[in-house]
């Protein structure tokens, strides 16, 4: 897996987009503004950015600021045990799709959920089951499902799906164009499929998304102590090479949950952020 | 993988032993003494409780309390880059089978370690070579090696074996029957895999240990917040139920970091732990 950084290119800059989460700080418009008089031209847009406000006027931001949206994120979250919170998250998951297309974006990312103590398999069903009943939706608004598998440490209470496998399995049984992966260097870095898996994804067209940030070692905590790109033990590079040779051209999403660089002057981590994109993505 | 626990027998208690690091606060006196008291038979050494006395000591504690070793906890760490420093880890783990011999140990557990940013399979083959080395120590000593792969949020600095599959293969490769491997349930609860690696190691007669603890809801720290069974959300008892239909008849061998039970009366917590064995292991 691992590429001699010296030979292989920085990434493109014309396929950098940051999370808002990543700069927590800030308001949508400083994030956009931000981004934009950095260079930056793609905004990753979570929904948290858009509270107070409608997505007329997010959209407004955005598109003022110049910027793509490659992802809202995250809908999903359909683990529970009740019926009808289901199909209550199933009906909230329509509405993050017409937000998704209002702003334009490219994609929804799925974070599936977990319910603590029910097996993990009985719940990768309702997520199959989730998803199906948003296609006609997606479908009208033209928005990709990108399920994001999330790293095992979080199969208690936040995602059933832990491993690319048991994503590329749902998409396999949905069999829909607009149904993908988002890849998470944070998540699947560890992995030892984690190969054979991209080229599976890039052979099947459901590679979606390609999210970057560092494993901090050690790492302090268990949801906001992410590293920027080269403050940690992931061969970032040599993941991205994969996901290019499988043939993914999309954005590179820089999404980083670290009080520590949230603690920060946001303005001098975005330029860190981009150095970093530079050396060592 | 669930059971419905009213359908299942609570284990043996005959079966049960108590890591020493589950009782940090107890000197191994202390400890031998509380668990014989309360008819706990077994009991799984770490090393740090060595610390400070000579083996024959420890030995003597332990047989005057009438108690078992199931383990010696633990040896291996065969990662490091620098190939003079493994050379002195794997000496280090000749020493500690000597060790686990004079407790009259059945096994020692092999954390197999890890160096931040060599990629992970490169990092096996020294856990692969390491072992190898060992083996003529092991055979001499009629001692086990117990891989236990760890967690994957363990990846990065402790450990390059995160699942019972990659731990299969080196079972596989170095063919020996003093090789296999501790299934603890903390580390492996989530994976898809779980059922069919039970049974192949079950199969092949290379379950050595099995450990148990719980996930807390949510987990506050990555190290030292375990739960006592029944306090998370594992689904311990059906995981026992596999592992004893792969054939597995040894210790069930409580193992649980925990500051918060740590700072909580001892002796109380232990009669919790008995508990709970009967009820939710």
């Amino acid at each position: 897996m691992t590429t001699p950084e010296s030979q292989v290119a920085p990434p493109d800059r014309n396929r950098l987009a940051v999370h808002t989460m990543t700069t927590k700080p800030l308001s949508l418009a400083k994030a956009a503004e931000a981004y934009s008089r950095r260079g930056i031209p793609g905004i990753s847009v979570w929904v948290e950015a858009l509270e107070g406000m409608t997505t007329a006027s997010a959209k407004q931001i955005v598109d003022d600021a110049g910027l793509k949206v490659p992802a809202l994120v995250r809908g999903g979250f359909f683990c529970a045990s009740d019926s009808l919170e289901r199909g209550k998250r199933i009906e909230h998951n329509r509405q993050l799709i017409q937000t998704a297309a209002d702003l334009d974006a490219e994609m929804l990312v799925l974070v599936v959920g977990a319910e603590p103590g029910v097996p993990l398999d009985q719940q990768r069903g309702w997520v199959r089951d989730g998803i199906e009943s948003i296609l006609p939706e997606a479908e009208a608004a033209n928005v990709k499902l990108a399920i994001e598998p999330l790293h095992p440490m979080y199969a208690a209470d936040k995602s059933c799906i832990n491993r690319i496998a048991e994503a590329r399995v749902i998409c396999d049984q949905l069999d829909h164009c607009l149904v993908g992966i988002a890849v998470d260097v944070y998540h699947v870095w560890w992995a030892p499929d984690l190969s054979r898996e991209i080229k599976l994804l890039g052979e099947a067209g459901r590679l979606f998304g390609f999210h970057i940030c560092d494993w901090r070692v050690p790492t302090r905590d268990l949801l906001t102590d992410r590293g920027l790109m080269g403050d940690g033990c992931i061969d970032i590079r040599g993941i991205r090479t994969e996901v290019e040779a499988a043939g993914f051209d999309g954005w590179i999403e820089v999404e980083i949950f670290s009080e520590e660089h949230w603690a920060a002057d946001q303005g001098d981590y975005l330029d860190k952020i981009i150095q970093r994109y530079d050396t060592h993505s």
